[in-house]
């Protein structure tokens, strides 16, 4: 079946460990699926990821929406559609809540144009699920440093994080149908654990 | 005096003449002035320059619309903002009517949602002049090929430069006070005249 998850939340709260143990039990179990990431997934959205994460330009935070959400419609249109459309398991490693939490929350940009860019951007198409790693961003920064990554985002300071944790969970309070929050400080173990609880619960449903 | 002028029309219509000439003109008499384009002008605009016109990539029409806004908001913020701030006259070879005509007329984008994002992108800055060189879709593509030039949008189908030309025109037709239409069959002195004859009498009136 076809079926969008998402995984949200802050550099370093294991998103990345989460989206493989999941395509791991998938494979154990023989569902189709896929998996993508933001920015990336296609030709342009690798150089969209290049422009925005791995140099050092100095992007005006609008500048840096528009390329996410350029990278976004192009992922949607020729990846995401045609693999939901396709009966498969779309497993994404951050999507349009991101561009609400960073560019919204944390640099300030307007909540209805964001809104407005999106829609057009995603057609509309939003997760089944989304699992929000929710982490102190303290503990954050301090396990992006431990292994090295130090890319724009991670730079910025402690006060934006705060503001986009507070985005993350603003969104998952809006949705509670589509949000599950996960104690990103719990073992892998347990938040894979929890995380498959719900995901084989959906597709046991409904196949 | 700070005075926005923009120059649009198809590829292979002479803007870029057009625009070095006006330079000319405003170096001969002594009015500081700044001359960039559009995509570019910025780091970030020639990184989406390289992506949208000098890859192979097949790039879905609202990524491309996206990227240009992209490159427009960094533009407006990082370099025609303060240029106008600091009274000069801006000669920019494009603008946001180009997304309108190409993306807009030309691809079918809604032309409501262009709007949205380009009052965004611009801070609702708009030029003071726009120069139209209209030119047959039929004479652009041979003078293009003549010279070489075969970036993607020189590419398209005629029915789609045909679509554009009605862009640019149902625009000027809008905004009669901003726009001035040139005949770009005519001699390219001919048309530098007609320019500045327009420029010098607007940077006269008010100096």
């Amino acid at each position: 079946m076809s079926l969008f998850v998402t995984f949200e939340g802050p550099e370093g709260a294991g998103k990345s460990t989460q989206v493989r143990r999941l395509a791991e039990r998938l494979d154990d179990h023989g569902v189709p699926h896929l998996l993508t990431r933001e920015p990336g997934g296609t030709e342009l959205g690798v150089k969209v990821r290049e422009v925005v994460l791995e140099s050092d330009l100095d992007i005006a935070p609008l500048s840096e929406f528009l390329l996410y959400s350029a990278s976004r419609a192009q992922l949607v249109r020729d990846v995401i559609r045609p693999a939901l459309d396709d009966k498969n398991v779309v497993v994404c490693d951050r999507y349009a809540d991101s561009s609400v939490a960073y560019q919204g929350y944390g640099r300030g940009l307007p909540l209805d144009f964001l809104s407005t860019v999106t829609w057009e951007a995603t057609g509309g198409l939003m997760p089944h699920v989304t699992f929000l790693l929710d982490l102190d961003p303290q503990e954050g920064l301090r396990r992006a440093a431990t292994r090295g990554a130090h890319d724009r985002l991670e730079r910025a300071d402690l006060a934006f994080h705060e503001r986009v944790r507070r985005g993350f969970l603003t969104l998952a309070d809006a949705s509670p149908e589509r949000f599950v929050i996960l104690d990103a400080t719990r073992p892998p173990e347990a938040l894979s654990e929890a995380v498959w609880f719900l995901v084989s619960r959906t597709l046991g449903a409904s196949s």
